[in-house]
């Protein structure tokens, strides 16, 4: 896509409103902590590579709308955005992985002042997502090697342009296929509830000209079984030692649904995804999202308003049901221990 | 449920509305073949023995409608009102069931008035109506005893009350044991696109008291992972001569799931939905809706207006799959070619 999801535009956060898709492309532009911390919680961007690329310039938001006049000041006013911006969505290690990056950065400005320091502040955003951009384009250089012309791939959620700085992964590796003149049909599991299959990857498909069809989530077993189904390829959300996947709702029942299928389940990730500090998916700490979006439709309500509800926003699929994981470093096959350990150094 | 699905009241059928449920109890009254068979295509009535009953009044009402005076002007008017009711929804085979059953007892009133013919019809329908409703409740009697207490019941769509003329086959299994004091909990896949289980099974357990969690349909593999599904029961459109059994898209999706998690998978349904005219599910013909469905939700559009769409609104499970089948007469356990002959002979 040539549509940034997020930039940094007079002194504030400019991204695309990613709840008013697919219908208007609006823009929100956050101008202090608190409007990106409840444009994240609220979803209007979302997408583990983008909450990191937006993860990095809420540091520089904070940096920029401080009042402090020393480092020490300024460094306590970091720490507290991040931390405070950390707790808006616990999943996405990308998230934590850019704030604390910019964290790092700024303790290396130490001897600067403290308009200098927010200038490299910002240059490191903006390398965050520079380095996005390429990352992204080397998971499609990767990934379309395992695309043959005329699959029929099926995805879940958004993992495209819309969930990273502009392009990508799963569907970078879609967008790569095509520009490779490989004819590609995308089925798009809707996504309950919070529809971004059906709003935002339908509408990425349709902006960069992928043939696609919509579905409902539990019709997908019903394609793979009529053979309709050549790969399957998600995002991740957080990746562990092992290879075990944090990724959308419904990603691991596409994953049992291929195993039993026999098809290929890719996952497409930046190392900036996998989270060193844990072993295996037991130890992903899994939102769980407000009853309401199950329970209404559009504000309207769709069930008993007695009814309990559970609403997982992510799931953990065991590495053993992943056939490959794509970073920009290459293509990585089951077993992943010894693999992630390498490429993580 | 004491609530009925369906009656004959005042030479109209009387049925529960139930694109109103869950918030408004409203009621349809079809006076004419016309009126109901759009309220048999939009759903305003649905679940195969519902349609049944429904397709029997059917034909008492193309009878008392009719101007026809003589018995062979009448047989071809209810010939035309039966053929053109089958049209309404081509999957549920309890509709052909019903109204051909309806037609051969006709057929035996040849030497009749119209009038006593008229009375002799609706007697049929209401005898139909009456044996669904000592169907469900013996179906209830023999899938209770499957059921332990403490179980976590998952199922999908509505095989309840609505479904039938009161009392349900999937969940009149768990009526029947939570009458026998079993505590059950029930997990409600809500059912895209049409989310009969939201909006049907909720309302219904509410009603009946049973405790129930509603979730999406992409996250019953979550919860089956997570050992919190005992049981899986669903109900049956059609049932082929092996076994094969078409229900609710996401049926097959499940019953892969619950063949992986080794969770017990069972369907509930009279004898009246199993078609011997066809060895397997390859045979049944599966109904494909408008694709509004999923594009839009009350109205509003939630994928680009571009979007093509699949929306099957049935799948067919392989009867290895099915952990047992259970009817008015008894459990079946997989295999079903020989225990379906004997049960349906």
């Amino acid at each position: 896509m040539s549509i940034q999801t997020v930039e940094w535009v007079k002194n504030s956060i400019k991204i695309i409103d990613q709840n008013k898709l697919p219908h208007k492309l609006e823009f929100l532009f956050c101008k202090d902590i608190d409007s990106l911390y409840n444009a994240i919680k609220n979803m209007n961007i979302r997408g583990a590579p983008a909450l990191g690329v937006v993860g990095a310039f809420g540091i520089v938001l904070a940096a920029y709308n401080s009042k402090a006049e020393t480092y020490k000041e300024l460094s306590r006013d970091l720490k507290k955005a991040g931390d405070y911006l950390k707790t808006s969505r616990p999943t996405a290690v990308n998230l934590f992985w850019a704030i604390d990056r910019m964290l790092r950065k700024f303790k290396s400005l130490k001897e600067k002042s403290i308009s200098a320091i927010n200038k490299y502040l910002l240059k490191e955003a903006l390398n965050i997502r520079q380095e996005d951009k390429r990352i992204c384009r080397n998971i499609g250089e990767y990934g379309a090697k395992l695309i043959n012309d005329g699959d029929n791939i099926l995805t879940h959620c958004n993992a495209g342009g819309l969930a990273t700085s502009d392009f990508g992964t799963a569907l970078g590796i879609i967008y790569t296929a095509q520009k490779q003149n490989k004819a590609i049909h995308v089925y798009v599991d809707e996504t309950r509830p919070r529809l971004q299959g059906a709003r935002l990857t339908c509408w990425e498909l349709q902006y960069n000209k992928i043939p696609y069809t919509l579905i409902c989530d539990n019709m997908a077993a019903d394609l793979m079984h009529k053979g309709k189904i050549d790969k399957i390829i998600v995002g991740a959300d957080r990746i562990a030692k092992n290879g075990d996947t944090a990724n959308k709702i419904g990603t691991y029942s596409l994953a049992v649904l291929s195993n039993f299928h026999k098809i290929p389940f890719y996952v497409a990730a930046p190392l900036s995804t996998f989270d060193s500090q844990i072993s295996n998916g037991v130890a992903i700490v899994v939102e769980e999202r407000d009853e309401d979006e199950i329970k209404e439709f559009c504000g309207k309500s769709i069930a008993p308003v007695e009814a309990k509800v559970y609403n997982p926003a992510f799931d953990i699929t065991p590495c053993n049901l992943i056939t490959a994981i794509i970073t920009e470093k290459g293509i990585m096959e089951f077993p992943f221990d010894e693999k992630i350990k390498k490429i993580c150094q």
